[in-house]
């Protein structure tokens, strides 16, 4: 029996409320002063819930293996990231609120500049404003292909969303993009058979969008990337016997949340406009997904003391969290992103969970290296949603 | 290559012994001075083993899940409990000492009461007395079924077990207690083709036992619940060639002993009665199972005294456990039972390994914060008997 199967079969609804705090990208390397972003971070609510509660170390997807947010994602809402693999396109869809049907084929699409030999001179487009990238895909939604319908969506700058939807339509294809300058686009293939038509249709797409943007000073062509049908997930209100919210200020992940079954609740730009969103909606859900998006951005960017910033707001929001009165909370990340990489890595997350059955460790301070020394020891981030269950008492006993 | 084949596969025979000492539901949580039953319990045997030997902690089943007693001890001997399910009734059948043939039916049966109607009142006939039941078993042991025979067995107050012997005998049954009251009992269904005649069988046996008790005040219906046969487990003997032995108070565990292949040796109540029956049969095998029932049985009653006492106990038994001087030895238990929970959980459980072949790590006592800190780390129930073999030296080299 999976772990999906299991959790169906052991779940039972019950009245206790569940928090998953996810500050995207959080684990972090030692800066200058030896100490991590959390770690320089002055935490005193994480502290306390960390004196409070147990803590470990959690691997997102495998041991060194750095996960895209996709994977992180599935991987904190108990999925085995190997087994429900979200394509590029969908997430690009789901993030800008696409209401994407179960056949439907997503590409993520960028503009790009070409020379006159068709060889790539910015992948990007000079980054255009969003109104030019808005005007673009207007012109773009001519475009006919035989037998399907085509959807262009803005995204922001640069970025769109194709979407094809009709019958016969199935993904295992490969991205245009050739992730260089001074080549040529490549064309769209199918990676298996039933895919031939897909690829057909995308290409005949391409051409008609490179010929309608032809005599664009910067967009003059695109590429289209993470071509994918959404995954045929189970959703987490059937596994898990709750409802569930997503509060996230960033679309990609309203939809990952959208993709597993949760509620997507309207809320602001800042941890204060989610934290009043937790606020309304508290009454009307089991399980919240909570999610701080600029501890990823601030570890991109390189920027120590930014990420450093967001972490001390993420733990202001933590108190009022807590006087919520969830039964459980759960503190994590969905991946690192060290300042110093500037890029997501393979790192564990620290974990802080709370619950009043836990047994509360020694580790009184919440960052990577306290962490390493806590009672929960090194795990897995798909065994968050079984323990988050437990906590709340809503898993029956296996087995006379 | 599973573990079981492995392990068929490396063991060896050997002169060593070896005592798995289970204090069922041992794990616990922190108690109003902030320490567990088992903290809080004065050990100095264990803690001084704890010295000598390597600890650490030990999930039985999986993160978050709460075990019953079967999975629980199945694990403990080395078998995936996702894999070895024991049923419900195969349990009972086994808890009071019957003697199952491999392809014996055997269902818990729970006393009714029901009203004209034939819906459900009361799911445990008002609970009524052990000596009540016997009298009722005793009616139903006139009702034969065409091709097989029937034995009823009283269990305690409302419940008994029922147990059909013959050809053609298959599980894959359904349950009849809807588990609410106001409804009727739902028939024996059949889940797999096979199973139709032992569904058949079941529903012509409960006409029969309801017309019998029609008249009785309170016990005038029944439900089957976990009707099952005995799983086809490899046995413990073949696997690790080695002769085993089972010492246990309840016949739940001795049952669970036997169906792995264990000689059952028959002892007292108490757990100086197991002790001695340990020295007495302290030749005649190579592994021994010792298990302690009541930590088990307090924190069920959430009486935290009385469970720290029972710990306390079995630490004196441990002075003359090592006293006939075992090889290895391993402390743990099948699964937590609280007494802040008064009911089993899915806490991990505490682990203490000794032999003279381990790396003695720097935990000095034997309890769930120390054993965070334990030179095993967090480990699976399945891999007790590997270490305990390669520790008894019992397993040869894998691959040259």
């Amino acid at each position: 029996m999976d772990q999906l199967e299991l959790m169906s079969t052991l779940s039972i609804p019950g009245k206790t409320k569940m928090v998953l705090l996810v500050m995207d990208g959080v684990g972090g390397l030692p800066g200058p002063e030896g100490l991590t972003e959390l770690e320089a971070a002055h935490t005193p609510n994480f502290d306390a819930l960390a004196k409070r509660g147990i803590t470990g170390l959690s691997t997102p997807a495998r041991p060194g293996v750095t996960p895209g947010s996709g994977p992180g994602h599935v991987a904190l809402f108990g999925y085995d990231p190997m087994d429900w693999e979200i394509g590029r396109g969908v997430l690009e869809a789901l993030g800008i609120d696409f209401d994407l049907g179960p056949s439907d084929l997503a590409a993520r699409g960028n503009f790009a500049t070409i020379d006159a030999d068709g060889n790539i001179l910015d992948r990007r487009a000079g980054r255009i404003p969003t109104e030019e990238g808005t005007r673009l895909v207007e012109k773009l939604r001519q475009i006919e292909l035989p037998g399907v319908e085509t959807f262009v969506e803005v995204v922001k700058e640069y970025r769109f969303v194709l979407v094809l939807r009709g019958e016969g339509l199935h993904d295992g294809l490969t991205e245009t993009d050739p992730q260089m300058t001074g080549v040529p686009s490549l064309p769209v293939e199918a990676t298996r058979p039933e895919a031939e038509r897909s690829a057909e249709l995308l290409n005949q797409w391409l051409a008609a969008a490179r010929e309608l943007l032809r005599d664009e000073p910067k967009a003059n062509s695109m590429n289209l990337r993470g071509i994918a049908q959404v995954p045929p997930i189970p959703k987490m209100p059937d596994i898990y016997k709750m409802r569930l919210a997503a509060i996230a200020t960033y679309p990609m992940y309203r939809g990952i949340g959208r993709l597993v079954g949760m509620t997507v609740l309207s809320t602001g730009d800042t941890i204060a406009s989610e934290v009043e969103t937790l606020k309304e909606h508290w009454d009307d859900h089991d399980f919240f997904f909570f999610h701080v998006k600029k501890t990823d951005s601030y570890g991109e960017d390189g920027n120590f003391d930014a990420k450093v910033h967001v972490i001390e707001e993420a733990d202001a929001a933590l108190a009022d969290i807590l006087a919520l009165g969830p039964d459980v909370i759960l503190v994590s990340g969905d991946h690192s992103t060290p300042t110093a990489l500037k890029s997501h890595s393979w790192h564990e997350l620290p974990v802080l969970l709370w619950s009043d059955f836990i047994r509360p460790d020694a580790v009184d301070a919440f960052g990577e290296r306290p962490c390493m020394a806590g009672g929960l020891g090194h795990m897995r981030h798909v065994d968050f949603l079984p323990l988050m269950m437990a906590n709340a008492g809503r898993l029956a006993k296996f087995g006379a």
